[in-house]
């Protein structure tokens, strides 16, 4: 079951100065705010929580980086949307009932989160995340 | 102040179309939807509650419309992130001290809320909307 979006992702040349802008822009203390490196996507990550999301900003922490690419191609801007369920493993089951099929099996995400992508060809150019908190 | 993340809104060329895919890939039930015409912004717009939070999804009707432009140019994909405020004018003059300007003044938007808008040049590329509910 899908129960919250987790996170918004937006993909950003600079961490710093991004982070400054939402701040600015969401008038957030400095407590909302966490910054983490997942190595395993080779991105740094600073999760701004307002209510129960959070907005996701993303650094590439090298050229082989997905977020390196979407950047050279794309520019800052809106990346993806993850959403949060407690059984990943049955939301798989249920997406290929209805003939979507994830990108993949679960792997481990930020904050040691399982998730997996669908991909955006089929759904209205969005990538779309789910993710489920580990025990 | 900012209280939540009020929606996130993605453009789409079909809104019948988009609308059965998202409920698909959120496997939510018929009552999390709700459809709506904004003629003050030449849109229909299928809302779908998840948490605290609603996808919104934007189809033009007609050429004028702002996102008849976008999906021109961009295709379908991911518009804008809207915040939730208690007092749109009070965050007007906050965004004003950092040097942030919202796009004219605010107006009426969807489901009769005050909504104003960010030039996304000042925010990494998103186009981030304020809304604030009418009493």
């Amino acid at each position: 079951m899908i129960k919250k979006i987790d996170h918004i992702a937006i993909a950003v040349q600079n961490l710093e100065s991004a982070l400054e802008t939402f701040r600015n822009v969401l008038g957030c203390a400095r407590e909302a705010i966490r910054i983490e490196e997942v190595p395993s996507e080779n991105v740094r990550v600073a999760f701004i929580s307002i209510g129960e999301t959070k907005i996701e900003l993303l650094e590439p922490m090298s050229n082989e980086s997905a977020i390196a690419k979407f950047l050279a191609k794309n520019g800052d801007g809106m990346h993806h949307i993850a959403f949060e369920t407690d059984d990943i493993e049955k939301e798989t089951e249920r997406l290929r009932s209805v003939n979507i099929n994830p990108l993949g099996l679960p792997k481990e995400g930020a904050g040691g989160k399982k998730i997996m992508f669908l991909h955006p060809k089929e759904t209205n150019r969005v990538l779309l995340e789910f993710a489920q908190k580990q025990h």
